[in-house]
């Protein structure tokens, strides 16, 4: 409890600063100091804002200072927008000034090795004399919805929805990939760090922060490698004993290997090395970062529940079938109603239509929507149903919506989590963000459905098989 | 030739209907007749249109018919919106007053045994007796982009973007899906065809039409059981040699067969049996659905081209390690560049950026986007080099927009496909869609990049490893 505090007390100036100074700001677009300082203000950051520009006069409308010796004591936050040979210097001066964090995007250092490897121990040295929590080099920077600030040089990640899952990537590129993938799946982002280099803070100190954090409920990793590997595991392992952590890992390949050599100056080694060693840590690893995104909305939406076997109701078979077969495959059940629920069920379904699980209620289903409702409570009675599946062609002009407050008061009578696959062609997302707004997790294929609930299950089957702690 | 032809004026009346009846049509939005009338009227069709309606009066608008016997002769298609047991009889009296092709939306035919089976011999009966070509029954309907008309039940459909890929899905809500995710990729529609029970007309005929068509480059299937089978491979062959057709099936594990035999009154057997029958009539099987939409895209853009390997460039390694790793799993070579080519590159690259495939330009390409142009006019000189693919993360707010106009224009220099992976969280659309216009063909994550590559490649074995024809 006590270490807990520490690693929030001691990381705090860079997740939550009160004062930020941005080295390098510019009123030129063209230049990455003027994105830089509009991602801070941009951001709904409340504290004080220092652009930092030979120059001096204004920036952005702010009063800008020339030189780190100008700054008042205690600015906390440290932005470098500058070339690589420009940061050592500029940092050793913040230190001074009683810098307590820093982020520099930077490339140039470890990844080309020689004069960029001497470059970033230079850098690394200084942080650690001075107690600097760094993240970089070679980076896109750090954003946290919480605080607000943006400390990346994208403004347009000041507008992320705000949420509970946080992401850690080595790479800027995944890392805005992910945010794509979250962005599209309408799940809201905590904190967001791309890793870059890695010369300071690592993945070992960002799992203990995120294990500590109170507004992270999910943690998705990108790795290609990492440093540290007994230290990574041992956070790891304690990340994942507070909460989902999950990973996609990437670089296994010879052409793989020769982008990543030049890259942020690890490259991943064997893959099954990669995967037992995070499976024994408690994290599943993902085949990529859509599924890592969709699974990542799951478990934020409703924890780490039994889920168990499935009931799937549909009124249009084909689409379930797709989701059948996934499941089948990867070993999720569609248990048998008890005949007692399925004559309770026969009362009311359609002529034909015949109590299975999965079920399908044909085209009436469609047009009365009460029949998702009445089924998914009996079945969700069943101790062996752990979840109710709804698949729904929407937004075909004709039906009306799915009535997804409904069914997600449902799942909370139940105590269990219920999804929705909802196929719309044109309008989706009003329908979707309203659906999962009432906690209904949505998806908008019915391979992505399928695929989801393959991962739930095998991350069940991945907490469940390791040894009890404590 | 004249076989071709005559199957074209065979189902002229079907695909460019000069009139079109809808029995059941109504001015309540809660009827499906409403909904299938307003498709009609929306879509932009140009011929007269005859609402049927016992009462009579206007409905939308439109002077209504009480009965099929107040039509004038020669009405061409009748779209039936009327329960399964009206649909006979008032075939039969269309059938009296000239009818050339019907759409039936009921179920309650083959697909519940029984009745229902006789009710279908009846129906396939009048239209085999009086050559009526009959889509369904228990389908969503077809459309036809290029008449225009809209013969399901939902008017959006009438707005789909205009294009060469054409759909026949047995499952109207995988049809949808299917939509749903050409739509997602900004790919243009010809024709869909909801299949459904497949009483009359089934894929031998739609797949000997599109074979014909010439508004169709490339045919996307969705089957979960075929009948006819050896006339379906014989058309299924015949259609693949002249433009690509590519499947999605489903409905193999036993879960999927308790949905699928309540369904369209076919069940897929063995899946093995599918998917060689399939590769010998030279039809690529895809996993799912999402990445037969994509290969559709690029088979649409730039028909079936040599591909061979691939070069891809980035200022952002970590996505192009996901699309490395992805590609050489499955057999996609990134030929080495030759020593001279490497040179001339060697003189605009960034310092530290080697000339390599998979190329690393690091942040110096995002700034300056002529390095894409320069290093892929020298890549595609290479013989053993049949594409292009840039990695690009775009709408950060910083960074200039991807080239795409330029890249077009490479690879119509060199007479090879060029690619874009586009990372962009917030403004995707409007990018992506620019860059196809110029006919590149952009995805928006590297693990469709990836999947998309392999597809390509799969697809050109396939079609290699069929005996030549003729």
């Amino acid at each position: 409890m006590d270490e807990q505090k520490e690693v929030l007390r001691r990381l705090r100036p860079l997740f939550y600063p009160e004062s930020v100074a941005v080295v390098g700001a510019s009123d030129n677009p063209f230049k990455l100091g003027f994105h830089a300082l509009a991602a801070v203000t941009s951001s709904g950051f409340q504290g004080q804002v220092y652009p930092l520009n030979p120059r001096g006069g204004t920036i952005q409308g702010l009063k800008a200072y020339r030189s780190v010796t100008e700054l008042p004591q205690g600015v906390e936050l440290f932005v470098y927008a500058v070339p690589e040979r420009e940061v050592a210097g500029s940092l050793r001066e913040a230190a001074a000034k009683g810098a307590r964090a820093a982020v520099v995007f930077a490339g140039g250092f470890l990844e080309i090795g020689g004069e960029g490897r001497r470059r970033q121990e230079e850098l690394a040295g200084i942080a650690r004399e001075y107690g600097i929590g760094l993240v970089g080099p070679n980076c896109i920077g750090m954003f946290n919805t919480h605080a607000p600030i943006n400390a990346t040089f994208a403004s347009p990640l000041s507008f992320m929805r705000k949420g509970r899952v946080s992401l850690v990537s080595q790479s800027g590129g995944v890392g805005t990939a992910l945010l794509c993938g979250l962005t599209e799946e309408m799940v809201g982002v905590g904190k967001f760090i791309s890793a870059g280099n890695r010369a300071v803070l690592g993945f070992p100190d960002y799992l203990e922060y995120l294990e500590a954090d109170p507004h992270t409920s999910v943690v998705c990793l990108f790795l290609e490698g990492v440093e540290r590997a007994r230290e990574f595991l041992v956070k790891a392992r304690e990340c994942a004993a507070a909460k989902p952590v999950l990973a996609v890992c990437s670089g296994f390949t010879g052409s793989a290997h020769r982008v990543a050599l030049s890259h942020t100056g690890t490259a991943a080694t064997s893959e099954t090395v990669y995967r037992g060693s995070l499976a024994q840590a408690g994290i599943l690893q993902l085949e990529d970062i859509g599924r890592m995104t969709r699974l990542a909305k799951a478990l934020d939406m409703f924890g780490s529940p039994p889920y168990g076997g499935a009931f799937l109701a549909t009124h249009t078979a084909g689409p379930a079938i797709i989701i059948a077969d996934i499941c089948e495959r990867e070993g999720i059940r569609f248990p048998r109603l008890s005949e007692e629920r399925a004559a309770r069920m026969r009362k009311f379904l359609p002529r034909y239509s015949e109590p299975n699980n999965p079920l399908d209620m044909f085209a009436q289903a469609w047009t009365d929507t009460s029949l998702y409702l009445r089924s998914a409570d009996i079945a969700l009675e069943q101790e062996n149903v752990g979840c109710a599946v709804a698949l729904f062609a929407s937004g075909l002009g004709a039906g009306p919506a799915f009535p997804a407050a409904e069914f997600a008061e449902l799942g909370r009578k139940h105590g269990k989590p219920v999804f929705l696959c909802l196929i719309a062609p044109m309008n989706l997302a009003g329908e979707l963000e309203e659906a999962q707004r009432h906690k209904v997790c949505v998806v908008n294929s019915p391979e992505k459905m399928g695929h989801l609930l393959s991962d739930l299950a095998a991350y069940k089957r991945l907490r469940e098989a390791l040894p009890r702690e404590g």
